[in-house]
């Protein structure tokens, strides 16, 4: 398979959602023109990205409805659950804990952790934060690989220290921190900070 | 000036938060090496990045510190204070009210909105949450022209409606809401279910 570009992976979950959420229409095909309509894509790119993963639509019919929702389920791993450790418990780390569309994609964080003794033992949406010293530990006692860092820079150095001890596969980084870890393992930044600033500064040119 | 691609807006934040951040060194200049080994970029890439606005290094000596810092400040539009509204004052919105680094760019939420009965009138930040109805008129009387989207989806009807009859320079669009609105309105979609979910994709794959 050719390399799959990291637009084409961010728009299946639109493809995916627009699928999942239309429970009003009946046809059993959606064609190209429609989907990419619903979702704000336009159809030459959304045939692109679908056709990265080998031939799904149907000549002169379009994509079967549930086979495509099956398919891309399968293709973003989301066709099963996948439990996940939060290290940082502040506003941010919090809400995320809440979110419950990433529960709906089959995404539960399970695990959350900080160094804050004044939120250790504190309980959020269910679940004890639990002190960061007991992070390799415990992820490796309930098998989690992957990790949503939420800290602030400043107490990040020891965190990072103890990540690289630990076998984990992927990480979403919310922070601002710098992670020098295995190759192997896939990291995702999302900086908030860069994507309401990216905003302003489009604003300003 | 040629279009700036995305990416790099992006990473300008990075370089001018590490130009922030670094008290402890004296020189006055920094080479594109040292600047992109602190921020995890290739100097051939940073040096691509800032070609972007002009020459900006001193032949031999690499960039002039403060001179690199107030020049990315003024590229980003940073170098003046942001007032901003927030529509939608659940979880990920509250956060994000209280998220100091956004402030650190002299961005300020300072109006806040939602439809719940349940959450209007609330203090969230310092901020009493206003009911949505009163949205054109606030945001006109108090001139802001930049708006958060944090609302959930089923809700976002109404409120796309109110916000096109606004005169609104940017949204950041929290939501997984279709925007359809004016083609000047600069829009930035920032879908925290399609990060972390590419994140698994391509665990996955």
């Amino acid at each position: 398979m050719k390399k799959v570009p990291e637009a084409t992976i961010r728009r299946l979950f639109y493809y995916y959602r627009c699928l999942k959420n239309d429970h009003s229409e009946s046809p059993k095909y959606i064609c190209s023109d429609t989907l990419g309509n619903k979702t704000g894509i336009k159809s030459t790119l959304l045939r692109r990205d679908l056709s990265f993963f080998g031939h799904m639509g149907h000549k002169g019919k379009g994509y079967q409805r549930d086979e495509l929702e099956n398919k891309l389920k399968n293709i973003m791993g989301i066709d099963q659950q996948h439990e996940i450790a939060l290290i940082g418990a502040g506003n941010i780390g919090k809400a995320l804990v809440k979110y419950k569309k990433f529960r709906e994609l089959g995404l539960y964080i399970t695990e959350i952790f900080d160094n804050d003794l004044d939120k250790i033992g504190r309980r959020v949406g269910g679940y004890i934060v639990k002190n960061v010293k007991y992070l390799k530990e415990s992820l490796e006692k309930n098998n989690i690989k992957i990790v949503i860092l939420a800290i602030d820079e400043e107490e990040s150095d020891e965190i990072i220290t103890q990540l690289q001890e630990i076998d984990i596969k992927a990480i979403w980084n919310l922070s601002s921190a710098q992670l020098d870890l295995d190759q192997n393992v896939i990291i995702i930044k999302e900086d908030l900070c860069c994507s309401l600033g990216s905003l302003i500064c489009k604003m300003n040119n």
